[in-house]
């Protein structure tokens, strides 16, 4: 039984907590949050602490609180044995430099509360500075996910990249294309069958052979009609950025 | 039995053909198709022209071909009695000015060859320029689908404009997601969950109270760091310009 301090009480914190509890090879001894309140639904389920200085021994250390805050949680945890990790997509291996044995486990995902995720499907990826890190990590992100990959530091931060922009990006793009429907009186469900074959498209498909619009197909009339409907700045600027991003893609002269 | 003719031999065209013909209130008497290579196959299931002087007797004519070529399809349909409509989102009704009974049918979907889809969960918005015509929209419109709407030209115009942003952007960002996984020698599989995960979040949530990401916190340290890590020009101002567009939709400063 691997024993994990877990550290954070956010939303990655609660669900790793949901996930690490159900496996039989892994059991959580503490759960730290710098605020109590926030996890006091737990305290029949966990041991909670609230001082960085009375962490339990464990196994692996669990860093899973916001990027400017693991430098100061992983520095009260120098002096301990245990593997000590963070969770975050782009924080660099240096957040933990003060701890001997340290690694990342980045549970590639967007998390809210309150909505359950199936983290078997959620990619876990891992580092270590040895390969008996390494072996840890695997089996506590095995125990989990049925995803587990070994990454660098760069390849980490990359993949965190691009998760903006086919995550937040994306989401903000509905966010606009909801703007447009409610100036014109129409209910943003129209358009979630086409948001769901959207997604559903590149199961089997890639995005570039997906493609379609006017941008895609250099139809300019449309391009100049549809920058005339719009009336906000940024869904203008948007419009044409991308639209001149798709073209350059398919090799059309801007 | 409202009899159509189906003029066109494109996805909407073909997809559109499948699901009337499986409907018992409609039967397809003719498809109309510039070349009849392209529908040649469906040779023993409806009766097939390349003539548009050759076009039958029908209730209702359906023109699903591209933007710039509906008027001249229309021209040929000026003296027939039925009721013709189109199925562009950004055509005007001007395109069918010369026939008497005009209309619009617009199926609001992507639609790929060979990939199915389930004509039954796929809006249809309608308009149609007298109740009687309407009502004949309705009954093909509801004998194919669940979703059934009457919308104006403007409407229309802004839900395809809409459209672009939530299906051809997102799907760009998409490739743009994989671009920078191939860079870093990442499989873009690794994505696939989150991209899921980003849709499934808005079935239950506003798209705007589902937003998340460096942009949505002001987390500056974040930002600077991903656009160091932009290699190409439009991976790059693409990032400026959404994580800009976020920040403004959630009044942050700039």
């Amino acid at each position: 039984m691997i024993r994990v301090v877990l550290l954070g009480g956010g939303n990655l914190a609660l669900h790793l907590f949901q996930a690490l509890q159900a496996s039989t090879e892994v059991t959580v001894v503490q759960l730290y949050n710098r605020s109590l309140n926030k996890v006091q639904h737990l305290n029949h389920r966990v041991v909670l602490t609230d001082n960085l200085a009375d962490i339990a021994a464990a196994d692996l250390y669990i860093i899973a609180v916001t990027d400017d805050a693991i430098t100061g949680v992983a520095a009260a945890l120098k002096s301990k044995n245990g593997l000590v990790v963070h969770t975050s997509g782009s924080a660099s291996m240096e957040a933990l430099n003060q701890n001997p044995r340290r690694g990342s486990f980045y549970p590639l995902q967007t998390f809210t509360m309150g909505q359950k995720v199936d983290f078997k499907q959620i990619p876990i990826c891992l580092e270590a500075n040895n390969p008996a890190d390494l072996a840890v990590l695997q089996q506590v992100a095995a125990a989990i996910s049925d995803a587990v990959f070994e990454i660098s530091s760069e390849q980490r931060q990359s993949l965190h990249l691009a998760a903006v922009f086919v995550n937040n990006f994306t989401n903000h793009l509905y966010t606009l294309g909801q703007e447009i429907c409610l100036q014109h009186k129409l209910s943003f469900d129209l358009l979630k069958p086409l948001i769901r074959e959207t997604v559903h498209k590149i199961e089997t498909t890639d995005p570039y052979f997906a493609q379609t619009g006017p941008a895609k197909r250099n139809d300019e009339t449309t391009l100049a009609r549809h920058e005339k409907q719009l009336q906000k700045e940024y869904h203008l600027e948007i419009y044409k950025l991308l639209s001149a991003s798709i073209k350059n893609t398919y090799g059309k002269k801007l």
